[in-house]
């Protein structure tokens, strides 16, 4: 028997039709309802893999569309790592900074940490105050923010202040409370499996 | 009194090296333990954000390293993207393939997005057999799983057969079991909070 004309598939892509218009009326009144053009907070937090990865995706989409970009790099950074690399070819187009020296616990001096966490907020403040970015990542802020190298009530001043229609992504795992309650959209990246439990490495491409 | 006499904050810096010495010690040791250097299948999945915007940030990380880069956007595809027009900057580096025609829900009919996505898998299954290909993004791969619009099965085989030093990066809501039980590093991108719910539309450079 002819595929197409089994009644069985034609029943099983008639209720496949029905149920996909019934969802594209749901997700078109959900997009008409959302209508707010204006630049957001991105939070991307939890220990699973994808917040800092996730964050660099939307930079690259950002550029996709002309925008221009700045990045700041919180506690990583001593690592030159394949984004930065990458990122570094268009200086025209990001600015990039990374200003921590690897994370705390090879540093083990924590008024170094603070220093530097803060003259990335600097670093990071000249980008919010400056409309002719279209967006802002600000890598590992969190851990930043969680060791209390930084004030959570000034750093939240700072990004409330912005450019209307600026775009900022936030990553590190552990985003306070305080942050989460300002923030637009908040994800948390859930470890379901990881690589390393299983005795694999840190990859180049991947991890770093 | 100056700062770092005090003797309070001279007690809370040396408690935060000793931790941090700690926390060291641990991680240098489960990098050590670590070293199988293969390459390794990544699963993004859940209803957060990020899950794609990972798989590029992983794109760019591994173009950062020299590695020449396959992505196959299956289902999407229909909407000229940021990320979509900024990798097609780079055809020696990376191949793009977006070979869906939209959401499903904007198609309604099932047999031609089963064809759909039967042709994005050959194309998947040719830079899953290139060697030089150093990493496979295969973007949305679970909706088309989960719609059966393709067979795990033959997507497993596939996926095993690889050259062992290719990564894989796989996104989209709802990944199969099968799939979670042979990948490396799975995570569930979990919804916090989302713009949309509070009014606010896809933003050009945050969600497209």
């Amino acid at each position: 028997m002819n595929q197409e004309n089994d009644p069985e598939t034609q029943a099983l892509n008639e209720r496949h039709r029905v149920r996909m218009e019934r969802k594209k009326a749901i997700i078109d009144a959900s997009i008409a309802a959302a209508d707010k053009a204006i630049g957001i907070i991105i939070v991307n937090t939890g220990n699973g893999k994808g917040k800092s990865s996730s964050g660099l995706g939307m930079v690259i989409r950002a550029m996709g569309h002309g925008m221009k970009v700045g990045v700041v790099q919180f506690i990583k950074g001593a690592m030159e790592t394949g984004e930065e690399r990458f990122l570094r070819r268009f200086p025209d187009e990001v600015q990039f900074h990374a200003m921590g020296e690897g994370y705390t616990w090879n540093t083990q001096n924590r008024e170094r940490d603070i220093e530097k966490a803060q003259l990335a907020w600097e670093q990071a403040r000249t980008f919010l105050a400056d409309p002719s970015i279209g967006l802002v990542l600000l890598d590992e802020l969190n851990i930043a923010l969680k060791y209390r190298y930084l004030d959570v009530d000034v750093v939240i001043q700072d990004l409330l202040a912005r450019p209307a229609m600026q775009h900022v992504v936030i990553t590190g795992r552990g985003a306070p409370q305080e942050l989460i309650d300002i923030a637009d959209t908040v994800t948390d990246m859930t470890v379901v499996k990881h690589a390393f439990k299983a005795g694999i490495g840190a990859q180049a491409g991947t991890e770093w």
